[in-house]
């Protein structure tokens, strides 16, 4: 059996937290940003753990629910951890639709902190 | 009008960058990448420049063209840029893809060079 790299077993660790955070009370986000942590969701640009909880407080639906179809992590050269994530997600009882979420981790003061978040739903323009 | 951020120039340069030369001769995408590259293509991991542009050349397909539909960039704590993009993309006369990357970018001896890149098919188990 191979022990999966650290960066993964973090990367891994922090997807799971998020989402079930994030589907049960994702008011509580915040402890995993800082004051300099960039979110852009759906191409709005949000910075420092006040906005970006704002922001994820506003959001409209009362319930959600993430599925992870796949996660990938990386070691960056600046020692932070990138994850990609793909999935799909159902928010109240709307169709169920793909997203795709990016983060950058960064140790900080022994904590693994999100420094960077990039959300965007799976929709095409066929134009 | 409002200048675009520097970082947003820099990332959106490099991706109009990145899948010109993907779409149109992708063995050369090697000058991107650096020794320490990681690329993680459909969960498979290949560092190094020599590494990424042997998956490169040898994925299957003898065509292909990607159409963006979305990308965002961030600045982060380390000087870098992170960008993840959102598209479609046909290989020779397969079905329309989806698909999304994300790729970290850092400034060294004054040239971008792409550090960390994640590629996958939007592709969903319905399990």
């Amino acid at each position: 059996m191979v022990d999966q790299p650290l960066w993964e077993q973090i990367g891994s660790s922090f997807v799971q937290h998020y989402y079930a955070v994030f589907d049960s009370e994702r008011e509580n986000l915040g402890a995993i940003y800082i004051d300099s942590s960039c979110l852009t969701w759906e191409g709005q640009q949000y910075q420092g753990k006040t906005a970006i909880v704002d922001k994820l407080k506003s959001l409209p639906f009362s319930k959600i629910a993430h599925n992870i179809t796949a996660q990938d992590h990386q070691p960056t050269p600046d020692c932070c951890i990138l994850s990609m994530v793909v999935g799909q997600l159902r928010a109240d009882d709307d169709p169920i639709m793909g997203f795709h979420q990016s983060f950058l981790l960064k140790n900080i003061n022994d904590a693994w902190v999100c420094t960077n978040d990039m959300f965007r739903l799976a929709i095409h323009n066929f134009g």
